[in-house]
């Protein structure tokens, strides 16, 4: 069970006010709200250096029009079942799609898959996000 | 209508051999289909860069026992609801939740939202990934 | 005059303890100076979306051999004196220069340069390097 | 000793198009010389992450008041002098100094001097560029 404790953090007045208004504008609650967040964005990029097991999400946009292409991206996924959490298609037009796959596994593996799928000819687009599993950065 | 052209590129058969490998790791079907995605890669960068209308993903990791969370998430996405087509929600364990949504608009006001949904209190970490409406990369 | 000022940030044991982790890794002196150096971050990311006057740095890797190309980079960098502080040229090897330009100006001045050395024939990589003036992140 | 070769990439003309605009705006001679960037580009990123022998920059931005800070950073660069090839200093105005650091290493070796150097007291922001010894992308 976690605690929630408290650490000071001495400042200049002037880069405060600074870091108020940066924290204003993205609406954060709070200043603890928005540096925890800071701190998690360090630690999620350290997850995936580690090659923890993390979450991302790989982002494919293509033409359903290119010949094979759906039936190709389909026979990927099946092969790394294990890794794939969850895929939405969304018909962005009569022509483009955007799939977003939801993924878990070792940060190696996730980036293998994620460079597959897309290198698979007719993809026009594909990132990578990284996330974490949320279990270790509470 | 688009129609299919060709161009050649001079380059050191050193480089050529080690982009070639490069290629084969990415399972790129050939030379012209990973030409291709570095060019697009460009100009979707560019597309975000000008404002022009954008598809993007909004990847938000939560504990859903945060009070309030899942309200003020809905309420935030329903007041903004003619810029986001889709939303994905996993369920990664007890606590954790992914959230993944399909945005569309232009740059400026997809890049707002996210900043609101990610300092939202409770969000463990969020990331907004650029990608294309796919229209005009074709 | 700016002022040392203290807040408080409240946090769970758990995400203390990694963050912590992190910041002896990084040899950081305590958390406040960790904590600034993330503040700060994103507060140099802010000043070139803005637009303001930045610090930056442009880095060219080329090979001297290249027909004309120390010319034409130091013509173009006398072009636009006035946004450059210094040059430092090393000598990586028989072929490859290493030139790093401290830079200065508003931000999109700096990139125009920055796209102009980059894509100048006969330079194998480029990086541009976003800092900041240091007056308004103390 | 290398020799250039000629490949062809086959692209639809709405794109070749958009490429070519962008290749002007960054003023490149031409679409090889765009090209070979692009690959160069994705090249150098996966010397950094294979641990292969590279070239930096560490930028580093300091207000010199800071007790001890010069001597901090200069003990530092000392103990591994043999990663650093040589250093800038340009003096940014009164109080601001901007350090720019040429360094070439085991990729590792580098980001693990950076982080000494960016964690040092004083340091208001510093970034570790990745570029290449330029021998293997030619």
């Amino acid at each position: 069970m976690s605690n929630t404790v408290r650490f000071g953090v001495s400042i200049n007045d002037d880069l405060l006010c600074k870091f108020d208004n940066l924290i204003d504008q993205r609406s954060y609650a709070n200043r603890s709200e928005a540096i925890r967040d800071l701190i998690r964005k360090e630690l999620v990029k350290r997850e995936w250096a580690k090659n923890e097991e993390v979450v991302g999400v790989i982002t494919l946009l293509y033409d359903h029009h290119q010949r094979n292409l759906s039936g190709n991206l389909t026979r990927l996924q099946h092969h790394q079942h294990d890794l794939i959490i969850s895929t939405t298609h969304i018909h962005l037009d009569g022509d483009n799609c955007l799939e977003l796959l939801a993924v878990k596994g070792k940060g190696k593996e996730v980036e293998h898959l994620a460079s597959h799928l897309i290198g698979t000819k007719g993809v026009k687009h594909g990132e990578l996000t990284a996330t974490s599993t949320g279990k270790k950065i509470d």
